[in-house]
């Protein structure tokens, strides 16, 4: 009996390295480069921090909240560096307005409409796919669609946005506590 | 060798008896019913949303963001009610305003001000505490003295902002979709 345990332990060990290719680095990324968007990010990841965006003429108006794996977020305070690997969801939720106890007016999110997601690669894995660039993998999902990454060009369809925040990895952390404190 | 250590876990499990008192049923309160502030929630807490309070006379101006242990918000996932014992730390930092590439104008998180710290008791354990009522324990915690709670009475300083939430046992729902989706 401890033979046929050891030998199937064995057997799965060996099996791993069959399934390993070059995207599984991340288990939401294939190995052409591909994105898909975590579903587990509000019970399983950690949250960084959070952006309301109040413009009424803007299409990102709404609350942003981002979020990433535990080991990541560690990471980052040890190191001041993202992860190779790490995962940044920011979930856009459509803003409410009202008047709270707490004061008037407040916002908050209600229903999803949004999710962007990043994964960090520092080695360059994705060359050819437009869709990885300046240290990322960028991808789009939009709520009539959650499983569809819609993003064609990382150029085109994220770097803009992200510009001001080339000196910080491309991260807008001045709003995520959590990777400097805690 | 066996012997030995069936007796030293019997000795372990004997001994865990007698450090039980009436405030056990959670790390963060003591058996009179003092509450401490947990300093960890933003890595092994769940975030289950976030209000910005955008009232420039109000003093709860701020970003609010309000967490949770992730069996705790399973639990009323599964339920749709608190678990006994279960812990909603609100931490309210300074609001920050300007414009960015996703809009103008924008708020963010800066400094942490205030911790607000409720404690679900579904069984009346601290009647005589006057920081103990419908159903929670309640407790303020400020940036200049973290571990100090400088809440005195429930009545008088925490019930007045929660009335509007009476019906979903005092906690403002509609801004958590961690509790009801994820």
């Amino acid at each position: 009996m401890k033979i046929a345990l050891t030998g199937a332990l064995l057997a799965s060990a060996l099996v791993l390295p069959l399934a390993v290719t070059a995207g599984d680095f991340s288990p939401y990324v294939d190995s052409q480069g591909g994105i898909s968007r975590p579903t587990d990010f509000r019970t399983n990841f950690v949250h960084l921090g959070s952006y309301a965006v109040l413009d009424e003429k803007s299409a990102s108006r709404g609350l942003h909240d981002v979020y990433t794996e535990k080991a990541s977020a560690e990471h980052y305070r040890k190191t001041g560096k993202f992860l190779d690997g790490a995962t940044l969801v920011k979930e856009i939720r459509k803003l409410e307005t009202s008047a709270m106890t707490t004061g008037n007016p407040v916002v908050w999110g209600s229903d999803a409409a949004v999710w962007f997601v990043m994964v960090k690669d520092a080695k360059g894995r994705f060359a050819s796919n437009p869709l990885w660039g300046d240290g990322w993998g960028w991808a789009l999902f939009k709520a009539d669609a959650p499983a569809k990454n819609v993003a064609v060009s990382y150029e085109a369809d994220c770097m803009g946005c992200h510009v001001p925040a080339a000196k910080t990895d491309r991260v807008f952390i001045q709003g995520y506590p959590t990777l400097t404190q805690h």
